[in-house]
């Protein structure tokens, strides 16, 4: 008899695009719908009425068909002109790309860059406004860093930035719905966020979340914008229904509807809390793998566990192991950290089995590279987690 | 005995986004695949070379997660700066757009700007341009005018274009794939796509095919750009496999795969003919239900059809009356022809027997308010196309 052959099933386990739950998936085989008629335009002023509950938000939440670093872009070309003093905190590949996205912009930008695996806080954000002989226009930082997985302090953040007198536009693409962010209790001007993380939808729709001080910024001056232009996005959206300055990404729309209201079911608290458990889950996982793990991984790092690979083993072969031995599509390291870190999300619909997965094929993965750990190690600190949160199951 | 409820379907017959294929929609309910696994690359990498057959082209197609507009900003923002000397050709809403944009990035814009309906050709090109005093760095014009279904004589335009030494971008979102445009063969040096119109693919994914020319022109000056810069985009679409800056609309791509081996196995020459097969069943609907076509409506505008609505009715209650009493999302017309015109569409995943529907639709509306004419005209007309054309389903 040859070796039987156990069905290898696929898990996509990454941090974006995240998994989506089946009726997520199944509604955009629906037939198409027109984006002025009735039907959608239902759907659409539902889903942007619970955005403004998943941004925690009275402001009107702005949407664009486009990748997340459209929104991003938004904000540095609505709020920014060449020459214009601007500041970046960073500590990650994705908050890099709001100084990359302001120097293409031409501004005037004091860039605090610090270690990957650093966490941004009020006191950091403090030092750079005061170290400034002008007052920034604004201060671009991150929620969630994906490539570290480690969440940034945005309260004292956004605090820092008043107290100075400036405005916090926050990156929170990877952490919306993951890791909580009150904007309007914590003050924060400006939120952009995607509908592939958290938020359970496919990639290609974004989110601007602007408050009325960066509005009254933005239209202080035109030219330069089109597509991303606030003003005239808020326009259409301020119509009754909602409109669409541009054709909207109408299968994307009925996927995002159903995610939102299954997150608005469960209720925001609960999904914090969830994640909170699969982190700590993930983390116990990591633990007794005896893997140190990456950067500042405080408590409230819930969006995606990063941790060292062991130096005796050949990091790079470990997110293809995991694939294509275990079919689990897991991130590596990104930059620097290529082949040093394996990262474990667990952002979005994720359930507690999925963290058993990963941590199973990162488990199996080390095995087979040589490193020595007892079989279900992984698993079963995860599990002892699960079971202390009360169910292996905890939520739904 | 109540009257019987004969079930009133739902049919989308608008020009975009456009009715589809099965298949395209039912691959969006697939699991969800990563953008980095090879998995995905495949698709995308296939995507990409089918882009190419169907724009006729030897460039590489930048491709983008947006609406078409995103993609026309993405030609105004590589090719002009402030200051700027442009031109624009228009005749409808759509081709106005250009000027929009150009007028946002505050170039010195000559803009030929013709009544709605009218047709651009190379002799008005050439007047408009010999009449600068300065040569624009481009001229921007319009494939197929969706607000009066005119499709402009592209291969004239660009000729001009060349003669005084400067490059034509044409929007062709609505038309590509519908009406032909060889890009390579005309010499057109920017063409703009959009997923959701005769690509039989769902809204969000935008393309620009541009020569190494304009790319050279682009590439000349940097900054004010980042999502759209075509340098970036066209760095990651040449690794191989091709990769994308940021996180492509992985559903829409499966969507788009699909519906393009659609398209390249009918065949290129196949699929035009079938355009026009079917513009020619509603041109002889609307001139069988006594209605006067809006605009040049020549033998090439076979995306969508425009019909001057009888004066004795009120137009506007038009396609209102078409959906809410048959089901029929069908367009009527845009700012001053609203109400004075409607269209019938018939570009991408439309089939002879949606002409009859679409045609009948607009037969009953117009007798329900009070327009004679004999129940059954419309259809038999664009029967009698069909049937000549050799079948009542004359591809596929």
């Amino acid at each position: 008899m040859t070796q039987p052959q156990i069905y290898n099933k696929e898990y996509l386990m990454a941090a974006g695009p995240t998994p989506l739950p089946p009726a997520v998936s199944q509604v955009m085989a629906n037939p198409i719908p027109y984006h002025r008629a009735p039907a959608f335009m239902e759907i659409h002023e539902r889903a942007l009425g619970n955005l403004k509950k998943v941004f925690q938000t009275e402001n009107e939440v702005l949407s664009f068909a486009s990748s997340g670093t459209g929104a991003l872009e938004s904000a540095v070309g609505n709020l920014l002109f060449p020459g214009d003093v601007a500041a970046v905190a960073s500590a990650g590949k994705f908050g890099e790309r709001w100084a990359d996205l302001c120097r293409s912009y031409c501004v005037d930008l004091t860039h605090l860059d610090l270690e990957w695996g650093d966490r941004i806080d009020g006191e950091a954000i403090d030092r750079m406004l005061g170290s400034m002989e002008q007052t920034p226009r604004a201060v671009f930082a991150t929620l969630s860093e994906t490539s570290t997985g480690v969440v940034h302090d945005v309260r004292g953040i956004a605090e820092a930035a008043q107290e100075h007198g400036t405005i916090a536009v926050i990156d929170a693409i990877s952490g919306l719905a993951a890791a909580d962010l009150p904007q309007d209790d914590w003050g924060v001007d400006v939120v952009i966020s995607g509908s592939q993380k958290a938020l359970m939808a496919p990639p290609g729709l974004a989110f601007a979340s602007v408050s009325e001080k960066a509005m009254a910024i933005a239209t202080e001056r035109e030219g330069n914008r089109f597509y991303f232009d606030w003003g005239r996005t808020a326009k259409g959206q301020a119509q009754s229904p909602p409109s669409s300055p541009f054709t909207p990404a109408v299968t994307l729309w009925l996927a995002l509807d159903v995610a939102l209201q299954q997150i608005l079911e469960e209720g925001l608290p609960q999904v914090f809390e969830r994640h909170a458990i699969l982190a700590r889950a993930a983390r116990a996982g990591v633990d007794g793998l005896g893997l140190e793990r990456f950067g500042v991984q405080f408590e409230g790092s819930n969006v995606v566990t990063a941790a060292h690979l062991p130096e005796s083993i050949d990091g790079a072969q470990v997110p293809k192991l995991m694939r294509d031995s275990y079919g689990v599509t897991a991130a590596g390291g990104q930059n620097d950290l290529k082949g040093k870190i394996v990262r474990i999300a667990h952002c979005g619909y994720f359930g507690a089995f999925d963290i058993l997965i990963s941590l199973t094929a990162l488990e199996n993965s080390l095995r087979d590279l040589g490193y020595e750990v007892e079989p279900g190690t992984a698993a079963a600190a995860a599990q002892r987690v699960f079971v202390e949160a009360g169910s292996p199951a905890p939520v739904g």
